[in-house]
């Protein structure tokens, strides 16, 4: 970088929030929003729903990839958003309002911060959660980047979908992409530039960047009456896994519907020489669902069943199958190697 | 460490979780706890109140300090917890609930991250938020050791104390200790062994190590009618005035009062070659309150007097005064050096 470039040493850490907070959208749930010792949200039907999650740099991504990317702060504001926002989908709900914290080292560019600050602003109205806003933060150093984000969020008075309730004969569908993350990391870690690559394939790179969950699809399928529900953050297999252990049952998916995923990934796995349906069962990040619903109802808008629940009636257990077959659960831990 | 220690990469994410949730109490605020893709907590006024806050290693504190002691997993989930609850304390709230981030080096102690949320629980229950639980967080890797906890709290249909609401004639009074914190980090930071020390300057290294809030405070200052309140987090001055800043008032500390706190420093100053006031006025992480009252009011229990709030009428404008005298404000900035 150049080395006039103003970075964040260069400012004290009010100078560098003025910057950050025009920035910001502001959403009328927000009651008190940042400069204060705790932000203050409406919870109108007296519950709220919270989760956490950190991206840390060379773990969840790198500042630069081997194909010469360099990550932008409007990059991962983007994902630090996408990703929270997932999991208030997931139950059901809707956001209203994150919290954010920010490590960053000495060096950072102010620019970067200003990026990252409209990442997570495009990421908020661009994924469809107009009701949301940040509502305040912490700003500290560190020897590494990381974002933190809280996410809270509203269920409009319907209970919650949890992971446990899947029955045996309901619809297991998807709702989102599967593999097109995975995708997109394996070719940030290869050799071929972006310049190189045809817009199909680029798109592939933005899905692993710029995540987009289905954000209106989680509420839907809470009012269609969804029994069990999921972010799909660690891929089909891992997280459908979890989701069979938690309703004890067995999710059995459908190999020729996973197929319908794969076939649209087959021209980036031809270029790297790598396998399409490993990306389908293995890649997180999409930030799909999946869910499981009555046999006897509608399918809500955006879903795709791609197989059934079935009863635990012999060893192994609760699982997930392919077409009835045992199948290795793949996908991604973050301390297991 | 010895090298047959069990360390986190030696476990996968779910059997780390598994040793850390029989650690956590459990509150009833609680509605749906750790397991799911978000928690659920109760809103009984239909608003809630949140904040978050990072603490990296080598920045908030040290893995070993210069006089050789080494920060336990019990010390760092104490502290993680103290600043936030603090937060909720600050305006004039009660925790509820709160959802932990832990970025953690693959080769940290397995025994460390126990002792973590044992210091988290304790934190909670010893410092005087029954009501407050871990609902829910997240694990992953990084260089640095890294927490962040978002605190989600209620104001059981009280109106927030903000920053700004300061008026001419106002008390000014604090709750909690002044100094102490950074007195124990001035002892850390020394060259003189911890068991050296005697017991009541031992004492300044816990409160820096675990610091402790005085929880019931804020909710009583609210109850009892303050007009403005923070928490002294990056030092009496400089927390000073920003309250003053946003009150457009000026804050005139008494000196003899501040001397009050400073005398019973002075063991360790003499020790140090140090200067007791120095800390009074610029240490933070005690998270002590700064209050403002209407002067006709009893003061709530645990607060006490050290100044009185002034109108601005000439310049410099808004600010900290002691005595009177213009005072550089001195405290704690992250960034600027």
């Amino acid at each position: 970088m150049p080395v006039d470039q103003l970075t964040v040493q260069d400012l004290t850490e009010s100078a560098l929030l003025a910057r950050i907070f025009p920035r910001l959208h502001h959403s009328p749930g927000v009651l008190l929003g940042p400069g204060d010792d705790a932000a203050l949200i409406a919870a109108p039907d007296g519950r709220t729903l919270i989760s956490i999650d950190t991206q840390t740099q060379d773990q969840d991504f790198r500042l630069e990839w081997r194909n010469g990317y360099r990550t932008t702060g409007y990059d991962v504001g983007w994902k630090a958003a996408a990703q929270n926002l997932s999991d208030i989908n997931a139950m059901g709900g809707s956001a209203t309002s994150m919290v954010v914290s920010l490590t960053l080292p000495p060096d950072t560019p102010v620019e970067w911060v200003e990026a990252f600050a409209d990442g997570l602003t495009a990421a908020i109205s661009g994924l469809g959660a107009p009701d949301c806003s940040v509502a305040g933060g912490d700003l500290g150093r560190g020897r590494e980047l990381a974002v933190t984000v809280a996410v809270v969020g509203t269920l409009a008075g319907l209970a919650p979908v949890l992971r446990s309730g899947a029955k045996p004969g309901d619809i297991v569908a998807v709702s989102g992409t599967l593999g097109r993350a995975a995708a997109g990391w394996a070719l940030l870690e290869s050799e071929i530039s972006l310049d190189s690559l045809s817009a199909d394939l680029r798109i592939l790179v933005d899905n692993q960047c710029r995540p987009l969950p289905p954000l209106l699809a989680g509420p839907l399928a809470a009012r269609a009456g969804a029994t069990a529900m999921l972010d799909i953050s660690d891929g089909l297999m891992r997280d459908g896994s979890r989701l069979a252990a938690a309703s004890r049952v067995i999710l059995n998916f459908d190999s020729a519907a996973l197929e319908t995923y794969a076939a649209t990934l087959e021209p980036a796995a031809a270029l790297l020489g790598d396998d399409a349906m490993r990306w389908v069962l293995g890649g997180g990040e999409d930030h799909g669902l999946l869910a499981t619903f009555p046999a006897d109802i509608q399918l809500p808008k955006g879903f795709t069943a791609i197989g059934s629940v079935q009863a635990v009636v012999e060893p192994p257990g609760s699982g997930v199958r392919i077409s009835g077959q045992t199948a290795d659960t793949v996908g991604w831990d973050h301390f297991a190697d």
